[in-house]
């Protein structure tokens, strides 16, 4: 029961203490979680960027609607996908999978050479549709381990992820923001949202069983 | 540690053994998890099926390219997004928070309306490229909690939606289908992928510190 019982205690934090930060070990723990998340075809199409940077974090407050949230989290994680599918990043992990696993140079080129038919002639944005999806899975994966760890985090998707792709410079490195996350501590007095309970859909209307 | 140790145990199991069953009450935490996910303004854009019946299992294979492993496991989970938004479904979640936080009625016109004005402008596309990105967030936490209950499952996006939609007749619930969970207990002889090392891009190049 301790994911279940950490997903219950967790909840979308609206004021962190500026002054609490996470430590080094429990931020690596949690971007850890999204390394080892479950991809399409393993092929890990996202990165995490990882922001402690005070001045960052400040601009990041105009590009999120003026949520301070974002300059007094401790820290921010923001997801960013690969903008299109390219030969090379969909041979990268084969490459290294081949290698890892002692396994013969060719094992991968025939499933390769399906995965490129496919996403190679599809459109960048429909690549991308598919690539950010994935940053998804290891988000969630993320905002449990921080919730493991007690550390507080707040999911968004509500910014201007144009103006962040360009803070970033993500576009030299192929990527496009999709998801951000504060990861820190909450302000237990500040947060109006601390003392209100959990609301979910009931089991009954969420799930059906065949 | 747990979570970080259960992504490690986990791998897309690849032959399930089709005498050994998942309980009932290991299935409803697994959906459970589902349910407890984040999402965007907390509204649950995703429902989740869970396929027990040989019957529908094996009418799987046929919309997932042949493979076996939806007809061996145990059960299958299928996560649906809503098609479209709805004023409706807009205000669904927002009904039940007010009754069970004893808020005014009014507590949450401002913001679905808002929620409104953005989501109802949008094709119906844009709306499902948004709804199913919120059903990943599920689907990772219920792969973590079955890893949790060492219960074996296999993240898939391989499979024909329309055939599965029309299957389970999703359009008439609003739905389509975004992934399928089979989950169940691995086959040890007969899995190739058991053996093999797991692989991932090292820390360096997954995440960049600023």
């Amino acid at each position: 029961m301790a994911l279940l019982k950490d997903l219950e205690w967790r909840y979308a934090t609206k004021k962190y203490d500026p002054n609490k930060k996470v430590s080094q070990e429990d931020v690596d723990k949690i971007v850890e979680a999204a390394r080892l998340a479950p991809t399409s075809s393993g092929m890990q199409q996202f990165r995490v960027f990882v922001i402690s940077n005070q001045e960052i974090k400040d601009k990041l407050v105009a590009i999120s609607n003026g949520q301070q949230i974002v300059s007094d989290a401790s820290h921010v994680l923001v997801f960013a996908a690969w903008n299109k599918y390219t030969e090379e990043r969909i041979d990268s992990i084969f490459k290294l999978t081949t290698k890892e696993r002692g396994l013969p140079a060719d094992r991968f080129v025939d499933y390769t050479n399906r995965l490129k038919a496919v996403y190679l002639k599809q459109t960048p944005e429909e690549n991308f549709a598919h690539t950010a999806r994935q940053a998804y899975i290891g988000f969630g994966l993320s905002i449990a381990q921080a919730a493991e760890l007690k550390i507080d985090a707040t999911p968004m998707e509500g910014f201007n992820s144009e103006q962040l792709d360009k803070l970033l410079d993500l576009d030299s490195k192929g990527l496009k923001s999709v998801l951000m996350l504060p990861i820190g501590y909450r302000d237990e007095e500040g947060d109006w949202l601390l003392p209100m309970k959990k609301v979910r859909n009931p089991k009954e209307e969420f799930a059906v069983e065949i």
